[in-house]
This record gives structure tokens, C-alpha cells and sequence, in this order.
């Protein structure tokens, strides 16, 4: 069982419209609602490919319950813990040749609500293999909430994927989770380490360790992925260029990761596992959801190479 | 006690950003949820004014669940007949120099469902005083759905205030509406008399009633009401001009009618206090709350003449 953790979920709503010209009023073509939130993304991953999972977070009023209604439609398992605020939506308005995204602040989380989750999610841990933590922290929650979220899987020896940044990623890395899976982008910022080549890559994924993580997976979008690892130091390079909507391929790989993580394979099996999710996610329009014959054909032909930098 | 029917209601959500710029995404600085609808805004107008009302309609999903918990928090009565789609919301982006509305098309009303709340709905007219019908039709509703709300309250001798436009107004006005209330435009594309003089609104309102309505109110913004009733022709005149927000006005007035017909006050009262209403909610920026004060004030001020066309 794998556990991922969206500490704030989303609902997401996507309207289609002719155009969106401002200051004026709009007739809603289409109308889509579904679970949204990076952890909800890897946890529907995982589902698709019937690796066993459930997702866990603070989730809260009418918004809330249509989130549950949603994860319940999909077959995705769920324990969350309630908070008295409504769970944000984000709303993407769609026409022909545009997207416009509304991103609401989300809900603050009282300190009485982050304690009862950190029990919730303490009892969870029982039978657990891989937990995995993405995305960002909801108002009022302690900065270095993912931190003691790791310190618990430590205490219960269950292994942590890390997929956060700012503030949040800072703040986890003293606790020492298990790995950690950021883009290139995510990984200059916090260590002030230049990433556009390869070998920037590794010094920053080393600056990563020495503030705390044991091993760091490095994403460079359409360049592959590096790792810095316990094993050795890899260079994963993609099967071939996909076009597609990369929205929620960071989740898909962290989905991949989890899963080879789980089995305990070897570290370019992991890779290519994750890369090939990654990629089918790109090849299908919805976040969480993979194209399945892609994900296999990736797999087979995703490329590692040790690195001896 | 007054009963506003509220067929389409939907959650109003406000946004607040900087400003929107399409393609982009952005942060909503604030989010507003409120209970809308013209008959959620009616029932509201009365609860502020602490006349006994509630609110009836359809209602479904996670959306619905969100607008009784507003309705509930703002302490106005409801009995809603369940549906198994999920009720709209509408999102208005804010920005300092403009409105952007999204309108979702709403839900689809099964025929069961539709018949389920017609037993409500006669259920209801016991002790009710007036009904209110405000607003447009949900898809699956027979398009004579009013019509058909409007024959089983006269077989209860309940007045109706009616207040729709197109073909539910066309479908429903066969049925004898007690009193048709809509503004000019809708009154001139129903009849095709144009209503840009006085007696050319009163010539609408008569044709009005020659497809069945009893009574006619013809709104006319800042120039005032013209009403066409079983006691005489009436025109009244605003007691002074009002800047604001006219959404919700309508509703307001429709909300003072109704007040003021449940007891059985003269024509010229009551348009007097349904004016003042309307003047009253201008000058909030809210649709649904009055500033009582302005309300007050107005209906001492409002001046109504009668007409002798």
C-alpha cells in the first residue's frame, strides 16, 4: 500500500467558452469538476495501474465532500482528516486557443485540525510501504509540516518520496526524507546551484544532501532526469519527445517512483518506471491519468546511464 | 408566510484578482460563496426584513450541499426537492475596473424529479400567504413548468407573483398569474409593443393580460414601475436616483410586492414599498441585502400617481 499525501486538495473545474473577453458575461459551454492536488494525482496514478494506494490530507466543507464524491467515483481510496474551512478549487477556463487558470488561496488549518491529521496519518502508517508527499501546505499548518510528517515515517521505518518546494522543501530537509523529487527549476532555487547541465545537476542534488535528504531525483523535463543516490549517480534519458499536456507528469513520476520503490528494485528500474509514466501522462490531456500502451513502450525504451562525475 | 420558488438556484462565487489577463494563470487574492438565484435573493430581501418567507426549488451534488449550508448560516428558510445532478455555481472574476461572469449551464432535472417537486411544491402552499416564482427554467423542466406551479395555487387561492421572461413566461401566462412583474425589455419582446413612453408600457402591460396575466408590474429602472391592475393604472416615480449595483434589484422589488400583497395592502402602498426596495438594494453592493436605512427613507419618498390612459 502506498500512501500519498495532499495536504491541499483541490477541486478542479475546467469550463469551456467561445472566448474569455473580460469585463463581460459568459455562457459556459462544458463544465468539468474532478479531484485535483499533486498527491490526489499520484494516488489516481497509482490506482490506474492497480498498484495499491489511498490518499491521505486535510479536506473541509462543500467542496470538500465533492471531492470525496469524486475520489469515491474514481475508485481512488481516501482517509482525510476534516478542518471546519472549504477546500479551494482551482477553475480553468478553456477556449480554442487559451487557458486561464484561477488558483484560490485555499483554506487555513486550525492547529487543533494539523494535530488530529498528524494522529491520523501516525495510525496509517501500520501496513504502509511507500508514503509519498507533493504539493503545497495549506495556511496555518507549520512550515516544516512535511519535516514532521518524515520524522514519523522514520520512527515507523516506512521510506518518503519529497515532491515540494520554497518554504515547505526548506524546511523537511533536516528531517532527512528519503528521497527527494524536484525539477531542475525547484532545485537551483533552494540551493543557489546553477542546474542547466548535467553536471549542475549533481552539485545541486549534492547541496540537496548536505541540507538533509539521502537521495535526490533531479526532473529536467524533456532532458530526463537525474539521480543522486546511495547505489551511484544516474542519468535517465527518455524514449523519444512527446507532445501532450505536462500538467501532472511530475506527479505520474513520482507515481512510478513509488511504485518501483516499493518493490525495492534497483535504481534504473526506478527510473525508467517513473520516466515512462511520466511520459504517458503527458500523452493524455487529464492530469493523473495515463496512456497505458505508452507507459509500457517507455519503459522498455527509456535509457540509463550511470553517471562517474 | 411567503414561499419563492427558485428553481435554478446556484452558489454565486466571487474573485478577487489584481486583473485578468487570459492565457495566464492567477492568484485570487479573496473568495466570496454566497446562496444566489432571483429566488434566493427574493427570500433573502424578506428574511432581512423579517418577514416570515422560505425558499423552495431543486437542488443537487456538492453545489447544492454548499447553498444550504449558506442558506442555513444566513438564516433563511428552505425546503428543497433533491436532484441527482449537481446545482450550478457561477463565478464572477473582480478586478478594480471590471466584472468577468462564467456562467455553468446548470443541471439537467429528470421528469421523476420534476414531479417530486410538484408534491413539495403543493405541500408547501398550505399556510403560505404569496408565492414568489423568480428566475429561469433548469434544463428537463416542462417548459410551462410555472404554468403548472401557477394552477396549483390558484386551486389553493395563494397569489402568485410571477417574474420570468421568454418562453417560461410565454408557456406560463395561459395559466393566470396573479401578477406578471417584469421589466420593460422583457415586456416588449414578449408583446412586441415597444415600451419606450408610458402609455406604450401600459399598452404592453394590456397585452399582457389579454394572454392571461391578472395583474401586470412593468419595471422601468431609474424611470420608475408602471402597474396595470384590477384597482387602476398606477406609474411610480423614484424618490431620488440611486448609484450602486442594481443586481438583485428586481429581486428586492419583487420581495416588497409580495410583503406588501400578503397584506393585502392598496396598489399605491405597495409599489411604493416594493420601489423603495429596489432603491435599497442599489445601495448595497450585494444582491439579496438591502440597506434598510435608504429603504426606509425611499418608501416615505416614492410618489405614485395614477394614470388615467
Amino acid at each position: 500500500m502506498i500512501l500519498a499525501v495532499c495536504l491541499n486538495p483541490a477541486v478542479d473545474v475546467t469550463y469551456s467558452v467561445a472566448a474569455l473577453r473580460p469585463g463581460t458575461s459568459h455562457r459556459v459551454r462544458t463544465v468539468r469538476r474532478r479531484p485535483g492536488g499533486k498527491g490526489i494525482n499520484v494516488a489516481s496514478v497509482l490506482t490506474q495501474q492497480r498498484v495499491p494506494a489511498r490518499v491521505t490530507g486535510l479536506i473541509g466543507g462543500a467542496i470538500g465532500d465533492d471531492l470525496i464524491a469524486g475520489l469515491d467515483a474514481a475508485g481512488i481510496g481516501h482517509r482525510f482528516s476534516p478542518i471546519a474551512a472549504t477546500s479551494r478549487q482551482t477553475v480553468t477556463v478553456v477556449s480554442e486557443d487559451e487557458a486561464t487558470v484561477l488558483n484560490e488561496p485555499g483554506p487555513i488549518v486550525t492547529g487543533a485540525e494539523w494535530e488530529a491529521f498528524t494522529v491520523l496519518f501516525a495510525g496509517l502508517l501500520g501496513g504502509t510501504e511507500v508514503v509519498t508527499m507533493s504539493g503545497s501546505l495549506p495556511g496555518g499548518v507549520p512550515d516544516d509540516a512535511y519535516g514532521r510528517l518524515v520524522a514519523f515515517c522514520r520512527d515507523a521505518g516506512v521510506p518518503v518520496i519529497l515532491d515540494c518546494e520554497g518554504a515547505a522543501l526548506a524546511a523537511a530537509l533536516p528531517a532527512g526524507p528519503d528521497i527527494v523529487k524536484i525539477n531542475e527549476h525547484e532545485a537551483a532555487a533552494t540551493t543557489g546551484v546553477p542546474t542547466e547541465s548535467v553536471p549542475g545537476v549533481v552539485d545541486a542534488a549534492t547541496a540537496l544532501q548536505a541540507q538533509g535528504a539521502r537521495e535526490v531525483v533531479i526532473t529536467r523535463g524533456a532532458d530526463g532526469v537525474v539521480a543522486v543516490t546511495a547505489s551511484g549517480r544516474y542519468a535517465a534519458h527518455p524514449a523519444g519527445a512527446i507532445s501532450g499536456n505536462p500538467t501532472g507528469a511530475g506527479d505520474a513520476f513520482t507515481a512510478g517512483l513509488a511504485a518501483s520503490t516499493a518493490r525495492a528494485a534497483d535504481w534504473p528500474t526506478r527510473l525508467r518506471r517513473a520516466s515512462a509514466w511520466a511520459a504517458a501522462a503527458v500523452a493524455t490531456p487529464t492530469a493523473g491519468v495515463l496512456d497505458l500502451p505508452v507507459a509500457t513502450d517507455h519503459e522498455t525504451r527509456t535509457t540509463v546511464e550511470e553517471l562517474h562525475q
